[in-house]
């Protein structure tokens, strides 16, 4: 069980800032989230894309701008969970809230829901039978590849992920699968033109195989999954020997268990006053995409207001009778030594 | 007469940035500011202070801030009107405003107040008699040194500013004064060790000289300065002969005319909602550090925010019965196209 005065469901580039923010209040949070790293749709939509609107930045990236965050929080030295989706809350008799998610339980005296459209959950095949071999011989993410050592994997889908991935399981080193076949409904592999000419390579020295279609059932045996049966356009079902099947057809969000914590929601949105972006439980705000006031435009830069507010906010229930200062960076000692800058020169 | 569907008062950077909201809206703007350049603020009180909390950007300085703003607007071709304050406004029977300024008359469908603490106004000797000299002896722009050229100049200030114009005036060039007195309250001259050494070897040569004392009255021949009369620390006065005077003694920042334009008003600020970031008077919005609402903090990444939301509010009364797109800078073309930036490959 962790303590902690704040905790952040969230780690794309609005509850980033939400750290960096609560930071120059002097207050530490701990952040949670579903995918494997920091950046939330920054990182998994758009790394590459340009974004023209973050203000004094004429242009940028996803991955940029999500890089350009995690340093101006660094000096805060915020605490990540990832890899792990909230699921319950329940508030305390002294007004803290029990978090628990996947792997961790939170008592935090002040939540910060800032998580976007909801959390990133991997698609699925659809199956039946298959999602039970989920974590022994069904994956959803590239970098369990170690376990695919010495075996015959199948992997799904046609974008640079998957492409990406069949080239480094059938390529020399300690993650080398014994067989790699790379499968997608079309033809087309969505990547870039170098990754396809290195996994061209591959198709030509026989070191991995690529088949047109979709696995429309499994075959198993004593309780283990032993074949992917592929079905092509032509309608012609195949059975492919597996050990391994590694999924990779993206991701799409989904607000979850948070749908179920008695908040004031809209539309799926949660429903927040534009004075402390409090949700209807006093204690737990809401951020960026994911909340709903008169006006809301889902926009990085309101999701950047939003928070500084909320820290504010959150300061006076941390520090209760405590006047909250208003200080600027420019020209705060205080601020300064949070951060841990020198001093500017007195002049 | 200018007519324009936007009016931006004040060039700071909350009003840099509202010429680039307006812009995605596909609006064009007009600046008006006080100062002879674009920055507010960021370039008179912390051109060369750190910033740390902008976010995205760790770590900047008032003028990389207006620098970067400037690039990022760029596209949108707004017209600057420096060097002028607004004066009168009066609303016409279309709706419009008509708004004036001590150099120009704009007809704007919408207005934004970005005028942050108000306009900067450079602080003045109060002498009786000496204000009628203004713009023909007096000065208090250092920019206008070339009415300086052959003449028995007197320096009045003791920062950086001051002494920068002392060394311009005495060294040679188009510019070069006959005579070049600098005149501070103290003995302690507030400059970086260069220019302070520049001015010590100025001195040395004669070219400048440099007196501790405070301007206490004029002497006046057939309607023009012939003197100041200065005191010094021990209260003796002693006359010095000038033909111009530049006054250097820094900006202060008044709300002027402004404050009686019938707006709502709040300890000095302007009252707004939080949808539209509205005035009192449909069509006049109010943004950044002059406005005041429940939650409201003077930070520059809240009018940002401020700014953002009341660009979707004035188009709607520029455009009227148009539904306003809301669009993303990463992925519209319509979008790329204002901003003039190539599409991203199709993958």
């Amino acid at each position: 069980m962790i303590q902690t005065d704040a905790l952040v469901i969230g780690a794309g580039p609005v509850g980033l800032f939400q750290v960096f923010q609560l930071g120059l209040l002097d207050i530490k949070a701990h952040v949670v989230d579903s995918l494997p790293h920091p950046g939330g749709q920054c990182a998994e939509l758009y790394a590459d894309k340009p974004i023209y609107d973050i203000p004094g930045t004429p242009r940028t990236t996803g991955r940029e701008l999500v890089a350009s965050l995690l340093q101006q929080i660094k000096p805060f030295g915020a605490s990540f969970h990832l890899c792990q989706e909230v699921s319950t809350l329940a508030q305390q008799d002294d007004g803290r809230f029990l978090v628990e998610t996947s792997r961790t339980s939170f008592l935090a005296k002040t939540i910060f829901i800032a998580a976007g459209v909801g959390s990133f959950q991997p698609k699925r095949l659809k199956i039946a039978g298959l999602d039970s071999f989920e974590g022994s011989q069904l994956f959803h993410h590239a970098d369990e590849s170690a376990r695919f050592a010495g075996k015959n994997v199948l992997v799904v889908g046609g974008d640079e992920a998957a492409v990406d991935s069949a080239i480094r399981l059938a390529g020399p080193g300690p993650q080398q699968s014994k067989s790699v076949t790379l499968l997608h409904r079309r033809d087309v592999l969505q990547a870039s033109a170098e990754v396809l000419a290195h996994f061209g390579a591959l198709r030509e020295s026989g070191a991995a195989s690529f088949q047109v279609g979709q696995v429309t059932d499994i075959t198993t045996e004593d309780g283990k999954l032993t074949a992917a049966r592929i079905t092509d356009v032509d309608g012609n079902t195949t059975a492919l020997p597996v050990d391994c099947m590694l999924v990779l057809l993206g991701l799409s969000p989904r607000l979850g268990p948070l749908s179920q914590w008695g908040l004031a929601m809209e539309r799926k949105q949660l429903q927040v006053d534009t004075e402390k972006f409090s949700t209807s439980i006093p204690g737990i705000f809401a951020v960026g995409d994911i909340n709903t006031y008169p006006g809301k435009k889902k926009l990085i830069l309101c999701g950047f207001h939003e928070c500084t507010l909320a820290a504010y906010a959150a300061a006076e229930i941390i520090f209760p009778g405590q006047k909250i200062p208003f200080q600027y960076t420019t020209t705060s000692p205080k601020l300064h030594k949070l951060l841990g800058v020198e001093l500017p020169r007195a002049d």
